[in-house]
């Protein structure tokens, strides 16, 4: 049983099995966790329905948002433990301005927003983690990511944040097509919609990363 | 209606047009037309349901590539006709054997089908036209499409082709984060799979690029 | 007369001109300016010579800085009233700190100055202006400047600041392959040491520039 | 003594010295050999002085080339003995003739030339080493090398080939950039000029790489 199973239909799923699409690609030995965009732009407020919580902050995924939170902050510690890095990314609001020719064209009324970019308290960086302000959806576009994961030995990178349909699904592209070995954490990984967050889960399973379960994450993690 | 209505939710749809996402973000002045793929490997063979082309070619699309292919004939010399480039994609045959990381690692047994990787004979390219073989699923990754698009004075990508849950929502989101103007050719996009074929058109025209019918597609050429 | 020709012998200079290396290529409509770390870590203090200087700042370049600085200054009100932009790079000391790999791997004592990642008083950027901090020595590399130069529909970079043996060489490499019309502002240019501040200049005018005079710069604006 | 000692005058090497460039960085466990754009429109017939040599092949970089050639076709056997991969550069002739803005714009030109990208017999590649077409100076710009270094988990490049001033320091710019230890050969390393070839040995060593002799990486391969 997978979470995408209720949407992607009987005769959808028998071409992607045929086509060997979906087979476990298997991680790495050196990995570092990526926490993309858990902010309170992304986020919102804790304890209100998403339709609320868009009135302040528009782009908020609700409590789906704070669901993920909970179960990361409880990761993390595992996470430093074993001395993976945590790689925290928020938006870059002076980049985002500038944007010009992108299809929201909102930076700056995001940028507006008091501490919308700051990562959530609950999951704070703390010393020794990487957090990088990136100008666009995926982590490594704009950014020297690609770099520091070099100078750091990583070959395998654990995914989670928001949103599945954004900035997950394009920073795992990416990571992909730099030949990292990718997970997606599925319980912390939210988006503010059903349908997409399914459907990008099983695209990036599909096509990317193996989308495991946290506690899939901690056993790999604990076999390190 | 749009083609994602039966898929996406109203519940979804909500969120999505209380957030404001979706707007258009309207076409520029010095279009290219990206065909994303076209080519024997994934269309399969003329004629033969989804899961029979599969037999041959892993990646097939099946019917929904032929249509796409037809509509694409008969729209190019239009696009020629207003000297705006098309500029196709396939796969990197020899790069993409090399890709060690990635989920399905299956360069080589792709790169063994005789002429996998030709463009349709429908669509062939013609002189003036580009061919980029690329390594990875976007058109810009690890490709010189970026600089080529600066050097033509390009502004706004036409996209289409294959697949529209893997090398045309990567090619999207590079496209978009590169600042250009972005639409997706509806009809001429296609899929092995209909509810992911749906889900990131939504995506898509819900972040990146606006969803376009071929007719707008022709007006806004013959406008120019 | 160029100011490299104390540097480069007769038998080389014969080589290039046969090879067709260093012919003008012209510039373009949309010009930015791009002012690269033009800030105290590079400059030093005014009035030290360069020896001095590098006591508290080792990357220094010393009295060559402060004469581009206050030419630039002069030019500066041109550029804006032009309306071409004026793009200032500066060290991203968070990045810089985690190039583990580098030659100099000085990431931490460079940040460790006060002040020094700051753009020189007498050419503060300005609102309208735009700063990005940079990991790595091309302006381009794990930044949005590619990205932003195309939202500002900027074809035609004008390049100053320094190291012209560093930074400055490596973003004019990276601008000339993204395919932007390059030039050199000789006079507002510079390095802490002479001989390879020429050699680099005659490099970037045979392959990936023109190296011209301020004077030539402000006719080149003013024409606009 | 080094190579550069007769080019570079003492006041430019008491600064380099004193501000700390051109220290040793280190070589680490897996490296790759990357040659660069050894082929014939670079080094031109056998035999020729550079100036004859022009005249057919205008980019022809004459007996220097060939002296690098040979040196390289003994030193490969310890190379694919070690396992390093042998990774060779050459033109993309495609791409290089849509370089509109680039300085020189002879793509069509360095096209036209029968076999001129094609890597010199001496040192001919075999199965199991990497040929990139690159269509601008650095090897891993528009290439997917960077992604094909992770694959193989290469964290090392042992850089050669042609030119100094040109595509090698620009690929050593980038080699250094993502974190990698870089390395140049300066033997097996060549230039169409001399002040130039010695700059930016000289320059490289001081920035991104440790300049060493062919003996060195012997050793250093030896040891591995």
């Amino acid at each position: 049983m997978r979470i995408w199973d209720d949407v992607i239909p009987e005769s959808d799923r028998l071409v992607y099995e045929k086509s060997g699409h979906g087979k476990r690609m298997g991680l790495g030995k050196k990995p570092a966790l990526l926490i993309i965009d858990v902010n309170y732009n992304w986020t919102g407020q804790r304890g209100l329905p998403v339709l609320r919580s868009i009135e302040r902050y528009p782009f908020a995924c609700g409590p789906s948002a704070w669901k993920a939170v909970d179960l990361l902050a409880n990761f993390l510690p595992l996470v430093r433990q074993k001395a993976a890095r945590a790689i925290y990314t928020t938006g870059d609001v002076r980049a985002i301005g500038l944007s010009g020719g992108s299809k929201l064209g909102r930076g700056k009324e995001m940028a507006s927003i008091e501490g919308g970019m700051d990562i959530v308290a609950e999951i704070a960086p703390q010393e020794g983690d990487i957090v990088i302000a990136k100008p666009k959806a995926s982590a490594f576009f704009g950014t020297p990511l690609a770099s520091m994961l070099n100078a750091l030995g990583v070959d395998t990178l654990l995914c989670c944040g928001t949103s599945t349909s954004g900035c997950v699904r394009a920073s795992v592209i990416d990571a992909s097509s730099y030949n990292f070995r990718v997970a997606v954490i599925e319980e912390c990984t939210f988006d503010r919609a059903q349908v997409p967050h399914k459907v990008n889960l099983f695209d990036m399973n599909a096509k990317y990363a193996d989308v495991i379960s946290l506690s899939e994450a901690r056993t790999y993690l604990e076999s390190l």
